[in-house]
């Protein structure tokens, strides 16, 4: 009988996570004029730890003791060979995943929500904003808040408010507050039903919401928390990569192949992060991170100056970018619906260390299914994406004859996005692509922003 | 910084279950004329592998290979410290539970789903019928038999079939296929829509459409599972506590008080179960079956035989019961809404072993709420109940200065139950009890049936 789960005990567990700034060259955030921002004018936004922990370029930042303490609710998560799924795909591909499903909130968003809570707790904060779309990102956060005694505002696209009424009543156990976006309680809001009174949302919409709910509050005591995209947040994400890598060590293996589903892009940089240094220095590993056809940000989007929402409230970001106005096809997988992608993954795509795919919906929920029969765990829709990508690369194994090792994210369960589940079921999914003629209105939006420069880290 | 997690390796994983009939007297299942039935007569009904199980008196049963296999996707079992629980109480006391929320389909029910599939598969059967009520049972025997490649056919009490649509979707992703009951598809369920088209079903009427389904397919090839109440169900569940007393074992502890929610009494007696002996043999233990005042087979109800389901299929086992007409009031805890309890249990509650306790259904909401912002895991509605009676112990605790050692189980999570959370903060729950006048009513049930012995076991 094979081994399936290789553990770690709670103490066994990195005490630090790896930021990747410390080796790695990036085009900093700037505004319309070209000129980088200053971090006291993000201070309105977010509170100036999590700002410092932002823009730092130290290698190793310690995770606070308290955070450590909640992480380990659920932390170490256990790395798991797929070998029911191996042997499904009848394959010689060693096929391993973290499992971040365990979390409470159901993903790996928990990881990076409990730290924002404990930093902002730490600054005296009392109320946190935040967006989401599919949930789990709210649910993470307001999960994160009752760990720490702080109120949790969520505004969720309203299409997926209306969908998914489950998500609201999860944020609710934990004290969460959840209403639908667009809503009149921000001025972006009233702006968007204005327009039009039945718009279904979106992220980009959402989060301008959210941050003007933090910056407008008068008691100064609120500020905004982002589940993906920003540089804190690949930080904190890095203990998935940082136990895997301990992991593989504890069983004398390495892995060939790196795959996560990209969408803000943390789920992705998590696991991967802590191996790009080994791939600078000249290891051979293949790292890939899988987005839809449908929202093709790596695989077609240019890499430019863009807004991380809608209303322009961000500064602007190195990344690539669909266009802060781009409004991705009806898929389902609300955490891969997002114009951008984190300026880290960005920069190492663009520099070619990440090689990223794009898979369809159908071959996405294939695969979800294949998993679920086999492995058990019913994969998040977002999870789905990741996993039709390690399905070609076992598959692609097999027809090489060679024994190569795989790893990938299995980023969190669909136990709240089964009503896809049974649209696929029920032959009403289809796939999406994108038109050339999309892409190039898109585009557009980019002509008249500053460039980022073409940057080599080695 | 304390430790929340005590693992164990899969290796250390028991291997066995503990089976206590080899330890304890019990009446035997009987026909209404007071005789013993023959195991042979349950061979339409259960594949012989099982029924020599269930009737087995060997102490200690191999748990087959290929069960360890897929016990091994999420076991074994963390029992974790809720320190987080212990602080928001202020209590001396040491709160331990076993994380049984883990499982795929999220419940204990998947230890004894894995083997029941096992064990008919390795009889040649292709296709297993079962019942549901909340959807915990449903979910984990579609789970199984996906892991085994049998079919799977499922009965849903149907106002939870309808107030919880993800159950099915959940089922189908795993190939299971769930209908509502009462169903035209048998003559039990033609029955009961006969008698009142908008029956919105029960647990009763639900296994009898199961059974019949089983025993009325001509090809021989269909068996009928049962998630609890039979003897066989007790032993799997055993390797919950097995686990627990190994876990207590490492970190050198020894629990003072045993809980655990019981409908039809699998969960709790998985975690007891294997601590019995001890108490037999005099160590000072407190164990708590924990159920709803709404139905209060344990505390309220006479040891009688009974009807396992409404139809009157089953023999006629040796159990506390309500009447196997009994309608339980609409409290939300579907698990805990059986009119039974397995005769394992309620032999143990008969001879004082057990000591059973019975809570409202608005403590037991308070009370997972506040796991649920302590802990973490959003409870399963039953395993609020035992929630309830853990905090009443712990308060006891702090009140006598004690540093009592209680270990419960939680038993699932509530992800796909959030509807009655939403109710709880709607204040739209309220609390049930019984009536002395309903209680006699479900009594005369008894009047001409054989009565049970009272037994001791030492």
């Amino acid at each position: 009988m094979q081994t399936r789960k290789i553990l770690l005990e709670e103490d066994e567990m990195p005490r630090k996570w790896y930021n990747i700034l410390a080796d790695i060259k990036m085009n900093p955030p700037v505004g319309l004029d070209g000129k980088p921002i200053n971090p006291e004018d993000l201070a309105p936004v977010f509170p100036m730890n999590l700002i410092e922990q932002e823009v730092s370029t130290e290698r190793w930042i310690d995770i606070p003791e308290p955070v450590l303490d909640v992480l380990h609710i659920w932390r170490p998560a256990p790395l798991v060979r797929a070998i029911s799924l191996e042997k499904a795909l009848d394959t010689p591909a060693k096929i391993y995943f973290k499992n971040e499903s365990l979390s409470p909130p159901g993903s790996h968003k928990a990881n990076t929500a409990i730290p924002q809570a404990y930093y902002n707790k730490e600054f005296g904060i009392k109320r946190i904003t935040t967006e989401t779309g599919a949930g789990q990102w709210g649910s993470a956060l307001s999960f994160a808040c009752s760990q720490f005694g702080l109120e949790c505002k969520v505004f969720m696209v309203k299409i997926s408010f209306e969908q998914k009424p489950y998500r609201k009543s999860m944020m609710a156990a934990w004290g969460g507050n959840c209403i639908p976006s667009p809503s009149m309680e921000t001025k972006a809001g009233r702006e968007a039903l204005e327009k039009n009174p039945d718009a279904p949302g979106s992220l980009g919409i959402a989060i301008s919401e959210a941050i003007e709910a933090a910056v407008t509050d008068e008691t100064g005591k609120t500020r905004y928390a982002l589940g993906s995209v920003l540089n804190h947040v690949m930080l904190h994400q890095t203990i998935i990569g940082l136990e895997a890598k301990k992991q593989f060590e504890k069983i004398g293996e390495y892995p060939d192949v790196i795959i996560g589903c990209a969408g803000g892009g943390s789920n992705f940089a998590g696991l991967a992060l802590p191996f790009v240094l080994d791939k600078l220095n000249g290891k051979k590993i293949d790292i890939y991170p899988v987005e839809p056809l449908g929202c093709p940000t790596l695989t077609k989007a240019p890499f430019v100056y863009d807004y991380g929402d809608t209303a322009a409230y961000t500064p602007l970001l190195p990344m690539h970018s669909l266009g802060h106005d781009f409004m991705p096809p009806p898929f389902h997988a609300g955490g891969l619906r997002y114009h951008g992608m984190a300026p880290i993954v960005s920069q190492l795509v663009a520099e070619g260390i990440f090689e990223p795919k794009a898979v369809s919906q159908l071959a996405a929920y294939d695969a979800g299914v294949m998993a679920a029969r086999s492995e058990g765990i019913i994969p998040a829709p977002e999870t789905n994406h990741a996993l039709a990508a390690v399905i070609d690369e076992a598959k692609k194994a097999k027809e090489e004859g060679r024994e190569k090792v795989i790893v990938f994210t299995w980023s969190g369960h669909g136990l709240l996005d089964l009503t896809a589940y049974d649209k696929y079921f029920a032959n009403q999914l289809k796939s999406f692509a994108l038109s050339e003629e999309e892409m190039l209105k898109s585009e557009k939006v980019f002509e008249n922003y500053p460039k980022p420069q073409l940057l080599k880290s080695h």
